[in-house]
């Protein structure tokens, strides 16, 4: 006999950096798993070692990371689990990153930039990927820049499910608080039925040395503003923008991300600000300092769970993306 | 002894295929050289045959060709070229593409569809490219997908320039015709100093069955608007712009764009339009069936020339960028 | 538990390019599936779009085009298609190319020229193929500029199968229409059991300017000639051939071919000759304005249908091979 | 329908070169399978021709050769047989190197040497394997060289298993024969509980002109010294040691290593040295002209058969690997 | 006029980025240039930006960082400096790392462990790296993780010159801090022409539970002991071994070592032991914190700097290899 | 100031593997150079180990080996150059194989059989090979498996220079020596302006059992035959072809080839046939042994150099190229 033959099994198994264990905590609980154990930790100089406590060869394997603060030791970190995993024998390595870092450098703005998110996609091609999970992408084209499969899910429904039981719709506008999200924008607009707005900073005329005003262009007054935004940073634009709505008469404004980055000064900006309530998901971890009362904070994990189960069983992921263009 | 050693030497050679001879020839005056004698010609059964009729050993290359109608014959035959050249052993090959291909494709809008753009980029890099050139891309993430630089220019001076001395600029405002070129149209806006507007497809909520209607959100009555994009091919979503500015009282519509690929029926389209006039670059082909009287064609070589001399002399493109973002 | 486990699956399906529809219903017959839905349309300037309309995660993917005119075209759309099953997650991707376009630019034949048939090779690698498989390929060592398995299929039973019952083997003689073709056409007399011939291109010493007469190497004279070739492109070469060969005495000229190319005049010039029969297989499409009294075209289908379903559950292919050299 | 299911299976298959057929055979019997057959043969010119003559489509296959002189041979005879695994679509590819050959050519060690064998980890790479399984690779970096999983086994649990009745631990002590094997070394004193000692070749101060002296750096007089080695080559540096050893007081010196590579003149000195035991495993071929009375071989085999059982089922190799560091 | 040609220049550029400044300009002046001006600052997220403010178009790009905490950042700062040298036309990336951070994680020590050693090699080579220079490695197998040339500097020379003026050398003991480092401390023997001696950790066989003892292998009573080391990070090891020598006698040690990575707490460790002088290059920063009486830092800076000057003009680095094995 | 100007300088380099040092110091003499000193030696194992003498850096490196008996040797060998040469920084890499050893291997002439003239262009792709120089490619799609320039040159000038004046043309048919080599054949019988014939082994149908006759096509009797093939291994075909020729009527029968490789019984055959002079060149070398009475052998080595040349200035090869197709 020059043979022996075996029915093929797949065996998907879960793994978690320790950017924000509560988020895997979660996820793994909707997948009925337990994340599969791991030890991470680092040198006194900072370097990571990473080891899995047991036999992943020939599994299915899916390992997240959220790319929040110190985000390259996060990034660091995950590239280092995907090779140990490739160089243990797991069958197909699927990188989930619920929040992909360096998203925003994702062109040359100008001469002599690096196109970071490009380098983030082939450095985890370079040590194994063979497919990337993310949320809500700063643009839809990075998906382009990894070759290989990549599942694009989208927090919308999640956050308008939520919203559309709190605010009068009839009295409601979108509004993308700069240029660059008005696509995203007219999305929600479509799928809750209101009208679109959108703040333009543009040079005072009147003014000399480039002082930019943030002029509202749309129907605002005596509405309620919902502004939109894939990831608040440090919330300067999202704010800047709420005060030139209510300086147009809007009634209230709310605001609906799905990244809470929320880096300094971010959590006194909102907090002080006029806006009503901010609602985020949970892609990136919140402390406790960094929550306060306006802020709600959906989870993301169900989606995420659903889409794991959906790529190990080969379903179709594509009904998860419903409202992509 | 045991080597040979001579002063090393750089040699630019201009290529072009056969989309666009004019602007081939333009480009290769304002180099002050000649194209490098090619021959290409088609097969009976429609394979392309290519065969450089000079030297190309060791030569700078730049080989040019406009994606324009049949694009797939002419992206085929660009890559031919570029295979030809890697393996006579030119030393370096820069792919200028006017109009970059496919551009449109640069996502996965919905589950399941390719993302062509990076496959033109992907495929020219296999054919042996090691660097592009291309002019007001859809995205700017498409210079992302590409592994080595990109060289992105801008028409937007070569058209500012010619329209700023047509129009009232006190009396304008930029009109993005959808909610995808809002950011472009604000980089117009701001060169300018013109106000911003822009139009919105939203579904109509007294109609049944999935109508939309275009809104216009931004102030254009009694004003001169200029209509933006990169690309004008069957026109559709401009005429429509500018009849929705028409019943917004716009005194006058203009249109500026780089790319007139002028798909059919667009040349019709823009005839009965109500817009004034239509300015665009050369970097597709126009016939003569293509061209009409409130058409005014801007000539792009002299921006090409510019950059292929200074990618020569490692001189810096970036002046060329500005606007970029 | 720290994992789930499944039992492999594995699950076929079949995806056609627009080229030869007829070909793709028919081997999908033979499979007994349909062809997996495809959206396939031109934007108006060219450009290709694909959508599956069903998943395809996780599948094992055969992917046909006939690469017949508009050549490049076609080409791309299968292109195209591979990047899209790469995207949505198909686990194996096989192309299928009943007749590979550009096969016979597989050399250098000059200094400066392509190699266009590596080229095609590499795109399909780059693309995301896995694997490919094509029929009577112009010279075999095509199989190697695949980084990857090929399976070359061999069309000669199906045609030899016809053809014997139709002519005198005793008095039939297995001829090349020129140099490059006697190989191919010694497997042929091989299994014919006949003696071989070919027709050599010579300049005639006895007229200046590089005349070329057509000389017949071999005993033709009073015997029923098979003129063999791999592809029937313009049918310039093998319309020569049958002159010559009636020239010398032949009584009867039949000719068999693969991949009937058919490009203007090869219909005329088929027609207009003394060859009493062409047969040929339906690789590329016929129209109907391509096929004439004379014309037998037998089907691929049933053979490319059978090496799918080896492919698929990993049986032996070789047996399809034989023949090959 | 648009697809074909079926129950996914996979079959180990097991292939040998022409080094070590004795090993080959011993593997496949302790697999309980044959090795599959294969013709491999020389061309008159020295040419390697290889062809399966089972289909190998599918399965999952494992090719062992041993690195044995005439070197050169024995791994392009691998290379060559992993090319035609791959393009006869093996579904995943194995290298079973008992002994990696140029393992010693791991670094530049003066300035324009090659790194071969990290040339040798890409080559296979190039031609098809998917992951390497090594025994006592001579340094433990070697497995970074591949990219892709390499498992890694130890013979000294073999080694050690037998020696440990052999002699009296207590008045035992284990020596390295260079400073370059003293970690090597030390895993055996920790294994067996016993003092380590080095030799260290140092130039002899009392002496001009680079004479080189070995001296003993730790305990040996009165005692049974182990000296350790990966690989016995020509047998200089470990019958020096022996001597050295002798000379310091030991009572008696046995040697441990897993590659008995046994070039001329190895037999010589090691017959003619005080060594009383030679113990080493079958990773290269020993024929009898190489066997001598204080020379012991134990068998590989079974910890080669165990490692590809569980790399086929998917099990933990990792307890094979104790003892690494 | 087909070309135009130019005679050729190279033009040598150094670029730093943020971690070790001092080292930078050192290596500026010793070159006589001036770092290329370049932007570098980390957004609110901790996200790196990265832009150089002059053409580095058809440069000779040396960039050099070196991997001290927080190692991730600068890991990553190097590689997106990387990609944007590579996306502006740097015409060859030489990467230089005088300490190469995951150096020590150059193998699997146990499985499932990564080999971050050779992920770093290729993350650089996947960013654009053309080639690597680094000084003392831990292991000099590094250099083949690396797909291209690595020019391996070795410090010793500027350590001796410096110690062997301040030993007796007639009464010194080069002595290895455990059996890892025996191969270096030869090195380091043989050129200052004294003995060799090693620590080796053992169990000890009187008490239970893998207490393991500090031996002393080698003569070091009333010597000077200098005990060498590629690194030392949190001094553990090498004071450890200091005790253990003073406990056998030995009248003095001395440390030296290439990289001075002083985690937290070999500062407290060094300055309480009984280690008479520990000297150290400047490869990583060492503030003023963690300077203290006993340590002298050399500068490193010569050698990078002269190393440079070779490559850029082809000259032989091969001379300052001198010691490798 | 942030940068130094240097004029670029190239520099020619000249290396040899040990295969045939003949031709490499007639090259070298054509060229004007010594090769480069290089360590070449066996270790004991078989193992090659090499190394260069003088720094490579910056040049464009010429590395040569015939791949003669041991060819698996040679070949190896000259990969271990190429890595070194890469590793030391050579700045471009061509390799020359006046002989390019596996080249009948290239295509599947059955299933599960290699292709190891693409798994040879790979493996020196992959070891660093810039490009391929080789003469008489055993077909000329092998300059196809190299992704990179192939400099394909032709020995048949030389042959031809010589044989024109020993024959008289007039009664003179070039005769291919199996249908394999028809194409060749009508090269040369192009050149000289002679008729064509070909031998065929065909089955004889009059007796059983798969017995093969030579059967020659085309019109020999009362005339010189040139039997042409690109190499000569172990001369049965090229024998059995000279008998057959005299069979029918040939009045002599001269041999010519490019490659005399010579396996046994070669030279026997070739001797005891009826064959009048063998013409060859030394692309292989031809020891003293091999060497007999008809035999004329050419230098190839003014070619190689020519060659050379052209390719370090940049000129045009393709003037020797002249007769491919």
């Amino acid at each position: 006999m020059s043979g022996i033959k075996q029915t093929g099994e797949k065996n998907l198994m879960f793994f978690s950096g320790r950017a924000h264990p509560e988020l895997a905590e979660e996820v793994a609980s909707h997948l009925g798993v337990d994340a599969a154990p791991t030890t991470l930790r680092d040198f006194a100089n900072g370097e990571i070692y990473a080891r899995y406590q047991e036999s992943v060869r020939g599994c299915d394997a899916f390992v997240m990371q959220s790319h929040t603060y110190p985000i390259n030791q996060w990034i660091m970190e995950q590239l280092i689990m995907v090779d140990a995993l490739k160089r243990a024998s797991a069958k197909r390595i699927t990188v989930i990153m619920p929040f992909y870092g360096y998203a925003r450098q994702d062109k040359k703005g100008r001469g002599r930039e690096p196109i970071t998110a490009r380098l983030i996609a082939d450095m985890f091609k370079t040590a194994g990927a063979d497919r990337l999970m993310s949320i809500d992408l700063h643009t839809s084209q990075i998906q382009g820049f990894f070759d290989g499969p990549v599942d694009h899910l989208f927090a919308m429904p999640v956050l308008v499910n939520y919203l559309k039981d709190k605010i009068d719709l009839a009295t409601t506008t979108v509004v993308s608080p700069d240029t660059g999200r008005v696509r995203l924008s007219e999305r929600w607009a479509d799928t809750l039925g209101t009208p679109l707005a959108f703040i333009h900073k543009r040079r005072d005329l009147d003014v000399a040395n480039q002082v930019k005003v943030s002029e509202v262009v749309g129907r605002v007054k005596g509405r309620t503003c919902v502004l939109i935004d894939d990831m608040i940073d440090t919330a300067g634009t999202i704010c800047k923008a709420a005060d030139a709505l209510y300086e147009q008469g809007a009634t209230n404004v709310v605001v609906a991300a799905t990244h809470a980055v929320f880096s300094d000064p971010a959590v006194d900006r909102l907090k002080n600000s006029g806006i009503s309530e901010v609602i985020v998901t949970n892609t990136v971890p919140l402390p406790e300092e960094k929550r306060f009362d306006k802020l709600t904070v959906l989870s993301i994990a169900p989606l995420i769970a659903r889409a794991i189960t959906e790529i190990f069983s080969d379903g179709s992921v594509t009904s998860l993306f419903e409202g992509d263009s």
